[in-house]
């Protein structure tokens, strides 16, 4: 293993924040103070960027080498990216500015947690950076709700997340039952389906009864047919006369066109290139509109839906999965390990040590992969954890259950 | 006190479902079951209306006497009403088909937990089923997230919904700081801007600053002017380079008219005449299409603004404030004990035995006051708890933190 360069650490959060993105900054932080940085180690200082890259280029920075452990505590528990994120992609030029800080600053050690632009940005900058005669030893940390990073069997932040839909599924479709009529939720996802799928998460899983809501889950995975969807709605509607229903903020047309980004007026678009799906209601009110047209008999009693986007609390939500903060801090101790024992890069894949079913014991062990493994690459659902064109199949029920945590028990009048 | 009339208790749930309106149903019911209901005491079985009076018309209901204990707890916990719910008003055809049924199921006592629509048709079928010869003693148990009733300090089911939006507010404002911008949070409130107010608990009320978000709160009881929003909105906007809002559902205009439901299409109107608010993003889609219009500079890059509607999620996320639990299980008691004790009819009032304030020792207690007096009618948020065009007071502080129970604690970076 290389000897350790001598030199600062800096630690940024990039993308969307997460309930648990700040546990894994603390992990970082802690375990490489428990290596011994400011404190005899060669690595001297620890240093977070304000905003991520962009704070770095502008010398804004905030050392961690002495943070109280009080602080610390209270930060890993607090959701969002206390150092602030950026959507900022570093094309050549601002990759330029970044090493130049990098050496202004005599950083060696970079750790960058996010998801896969975040760690194509990351291994942008380390061969960028090492190419130039820094050497900078970089890491990334894995972090997206959406939980479509590649080899890791979950990402930190989607555990959170998907106990968030489920909670909030559970008691929406109670109050489904209670007010009946057709009830529509947009779930966030923009290419992989796992937390849409999370809501099916709400059904009990002790009762005999199949029927609980969410009766119809979209995902992005299956091709949308807006004729096939009223079907399937006035199907379950016709026989209960009410349905709940999960929509993913990504679902696509047979030709891989995202529905929900032709509704939003003057949608924005990311210097990722993603274009805006969330902090909207278009897509749920367009697909309301749609059902009323569809299944209000002519001159009959407009049948009632309501859509609800459960919107940015999805990812912040104060209530993260106990399994998820454990992971999303142990992901930071992995990389500062790395880097403490002279890795010169890497990215963190969590993978799951037993095997998804009723009887798994549950747990995790980190690994190093290569940067280049996870950068800009997509998971998607398996097709084992679809169910026809609109479910989800019993694996992915015994996949998703360890990764939230206990849910509440709630009780129903026969 | 007049003596007790033998027959049977029915209990039903209107409106709109919140976290805690199980508490008070199995308030009634263990009250009732404690003046010995079904086990000697003039009042033989204690009955549940499936869909409140729809239910009871179309002899559908649930024989709650010997429900086991254990049963009973885990429905108190559970979000939404068990019995289901209708925005059915009865006229007076409706009213005679329901007491036809209290007839021939030999009714006697009344209990209906609902919100001012609900206390009205108590009202209704009390002074209906008097008239036409058959004693019925009516009594309501107040019951809405909106907290628009009168009289009573507070209603239950607006603690937790509070303490829903507060939470919300808290995380998505971290995550506003994160990822700067403006982002707009529309919330409940048909009239009343109780539930939109609560978001400024997600302040942080021990420390010195106090720019934390939502910097702008829009109530129903202030003339919603947009030109003024887009002003307010700008002037934070430019000096922070983000901005955090809460807008209630039912913001009007300076004519009363409320400007979300002319923005959904094809709105739908309950048997109440409220025009649909909910279930649509299309408020919070107008004002942010508003803001993104009118603050990007001319050929400058967009703005980013983006909105959620937090939904049905605020009235039924299981996570309800443990004091609204109680004080939900308390008005069902009371109800049941003023039938118990011989009352005629009434609705249950929950009065504040302090005064809001920092050195408050919290507690409320129950008192019956007249149908009449409560039914139909809305409060709203009082002067003195609403401060400009855009905030509220420190008296609303004091007046709702109580109410959702202890918040989780953030830290934040200097």
């Amino acid at each position: 293993m290389p000897e350790l360069i001598e030199g600062n650490a800096v630690i940024g959060q990039s993308g969307g924040p997460t309930a648990v993105i700040n546990q894994s900054l603390v992990g970082v932080v802690e375990k490489l103070r428990e290596f011994g940085a400011g404190r005899g180690s060669p690595i001297k200082k620890i240093l977070g960027m304000r905003h991520a890259v962009r704070g770095l280029t502008q010398d804004d920075l905030f050392d961690f080498t002495d943070t109280p452990r009080q602080t610390l505590d209270l930060l890993a528990q607090t959701p969002s990216a206390c150092l602030g994120s950026t959507r900022d992609k570093p094309d050549a030029a601002y990759c330029q500015r970044i090493f130049e800080a990098c050496r202004k600053h005599d950083i060696r050690y970079f750790f960058y947690i996010g998801g896969n632009d975040s760690s194509d940005t990351c291994r942008i900058v380390n061969e960028l950076s090492n190419e130039a005669g820094h050497e900078l030893r970089c890491f990334h940390i894995p972090k997206t709700v959406d939980n479509d990073l590649v080899i890791s069997d979950h990402t930190p932040g989607f555990g959170s997340a998907a106990r968030f839909v489920a909670k909030a599924s559970m008691a929406d479709f109670m109050d489904n039952i209670s007010l009946p009529g057709i009830k529509i939720n947009v779930i966030m996802g923009r290419h992989a389906g796992f937390l849409t799928a999370a809501s099916a998460l709400a059904r009990r899983s002790d009762r005999a009864s199949s029927t609980d809501g969410p009766q119809l889950i979209y995902l992005p995975e299956v091709a949308f047919d807006t004729e096939r969807f009223a079907h399937e709605v006035a199907e379950i509607y016709d026989r209960k006369g009410r349905c709940h229903i999960a929509v993913s903020e990504g679902i696509q047309d047979k030709d891989g066109t995202p529905i929900g980004a032709k509704l939003i007026k003057n949608a924005q678009t990311d210097a990722h290139g993603n274009v805006q799906l969330s902090g909207s209601g278009a897509l749920g009110d367009q697909l309301a509109e749609l059902l009323k047209e569809k299944l209000t008999p002519k001159g009959g009693k407009p049948v009632r839906v309501r859509a609800d986007t459960l919107g940015y609390m999805q990812r912040c939500f104060p209530d993260a999965s106990p399994v998820d903060q454990l992971e999303a801090r142990g992901a930071g101790h992995h990389a500062a390990q790395l880097a403490a024992e002279g890795e010169l890069d890497g990215s963190v894949a969590i993978l799951r040590t037993g095997k998804p079913g009723p009887d798994e014991v549950y747990g995790v062990r980190y690994e190093r992969i290569e940067l280049s493994d996870v950068a800009a690459k997509t998971k998607h659902m398996p097709p084992e954890f679809i169910k026809g064109t609109s479910d989800v199949s019993e694996a992915f029920m015994h996949y998703a259950r360890p990764l939230v945590g206990p849910l509440p028990e709630f009780e129903r009048l026969p």
